[in-house]
């Protein structure tokens, strides 16, 4: 009876956990979980997919087709507050912006991250592929590795790791084992642990997941977001996602990363680039 | 003495038609000059040029590290007005918001682009280089062609061209020969024609001044851009850049295009990553 106990889309963890609560026009509570946390970090696509969500309800259009995030103060888990604008709607595109904010000690509003999105409706899009592009090579899911395999290869297990079924790809892997690659790659399998199968929303998490590229690049310290834009380009197919993340300059205390999300139909499903920065530690 | 002639950084045609003139606390006015229009739409890079200088202008920090612009309404050469609004200041990063502006036949102000953008100090930059990435591969800039060169191998010459020097890659010119390679590449040569050095504005320009990848891909039509997100990494050095464009992934009616530019030192000193649609002519 395995097949019973599958969380479905809208009935999951992540989809409690994203659940905004419309106090007025355009105006949302949330409570930020503290199961998306990593370190004492709150996962920078968990809360893409809080603002998503407030968004996809502000906007008369449901899918984020592309939606830029930059990272202004450090979330918390707790509560927390999305306001939404309207910036513009059309027949098949519509723009919003949003922001998430926060008390701090004082009780005082801090921003958090502000958002400006275009949201359409992906399943009008026409079937037209002329992607270039190949699926990434990572070999079967059975050989690859998560945090619960054997003697910790993935290190600094934490809340968010409980949440998510993420297998790396070996061959990016070398960081756990003393000998970073140089290469600046990772690669692995990803899914919600409760089975729930891929939407948009959950791409803005898969986005962000992986450990950071840096690790591939010899560098173990700290790599926060300063801005990350995710395409949304087609609605998943269920079944687990293949997530590669490549780094092409680590450069002035400051690297890309770039990821792409490939969907068990072999369609590339979502691109996206962040700017982050290097913490030595 | 054709030295003497050669524009310099603040006294060129691109500062001249970048210049912004503050109205009030983060509000400028500009006259979007018609000599960066391509067929009859405004310059998205040129524009974005616009936006970045006022931010330049309201925010502490004078570099864009990354400009998110989300294209809403096509702008028309004429009088614009830029409304800014600093979301947040701090030591090394300060973001801030800008909107483009203009009055329509009846007098209403529409926005035409939405921007969010983190700016930063380039020069204060460690000197840290661990780029994987290597220069694309082009020829020597005397192999390449641009609009001036013999029976127009670039169609469409209009205001723009004559502002540019853009010497395509004869390998991603298939398209002007009526061969597209498939491959939705682009690289060329890139700098402004009055000898004027490039600079972390002229980058947003240089992103955005290849002919579309979609004519590699066999595409001939209109490709607006609905989002640009540029990283500038580092002060371009002295002398003609490179840009390579790549397209990945065309489907359902989008297409994203990422760009890098190489400066004359073969530092990786921008990437960008927009979000396209494809209209089929």
């Amino acid at each position: 009876m395995a097949q019973a106990s599958q969380a479905t889309i809208g009935n999951s963890e992540f989809d409690r956990d994203t659940a905004v609560v419309r106090r007025a026009e355009g105006v949302y509570d949330i409570d930020l979980s503290a199961g998306w946390t990593i370190i004492s970090a709150v996962n920078g696509g968990y809360l893409l997919a809080v603002l998503g969500r407030a968004l996809a309800d502000a906007l008369p259009h449901a899918d984020p087709f592309t939606i830029s995030a930059h990272y202004l103060t450090a979330s918390r888990p707790g509560p927390a507050v999305v306001r939404t604008d309207v910036v513009r709607t059309g027949r098949s595109l519509s723009t919003g912006q949003a922001s998430l904010l926060q008390r701090d000690e004082h009780g005082q509003e801090v921003e958090r991250i502000r958002v400006i999105a275009s949201y359409g409706d992906l399943d009008t899009l026409p079937d037209d592929v002329r992607t270039t592009a190949k699926p990434p090579a990572i070999p079967p899911i059975e050989q690859c590795f998560g945090p619960e395999d054997g003697p910790a290869p993935v290190p600094g297990s934490s809340a968010i790791t409980d949440r998510l079924m993420l297998k790396l790809d070996p061959s990016t892997l070398g960081w756990a084992l003393g000998a970073p690659s140089g290469k600046g790659e990772m690669r692995a399998w990803f899914g919600l642990k409760d089975g729930r199968d891929a939407d948009p929303l959950s791409l803005l998490l898969a986005v962000d997941a992986l450990p950071p590229t840096a690790f591939e690049l010899g560098i173990s310290g700290w790599v926060p977001t300063v801005e990350l834009t995710v395409h949304v380009r087609c609605r998943p197919a269920p079944g687990p996602l293949r997530v590669s993340v490549a780094t092409r300059n680590l450069a002035g205390g400051f690297l890309e990363e770039d990821a792409e999300v490939w969907d068990s139909a072999d369609r590339l499903v979502a691109q996206s680039r962040q700017l982050a920065r290097v913490r030595l530690g």
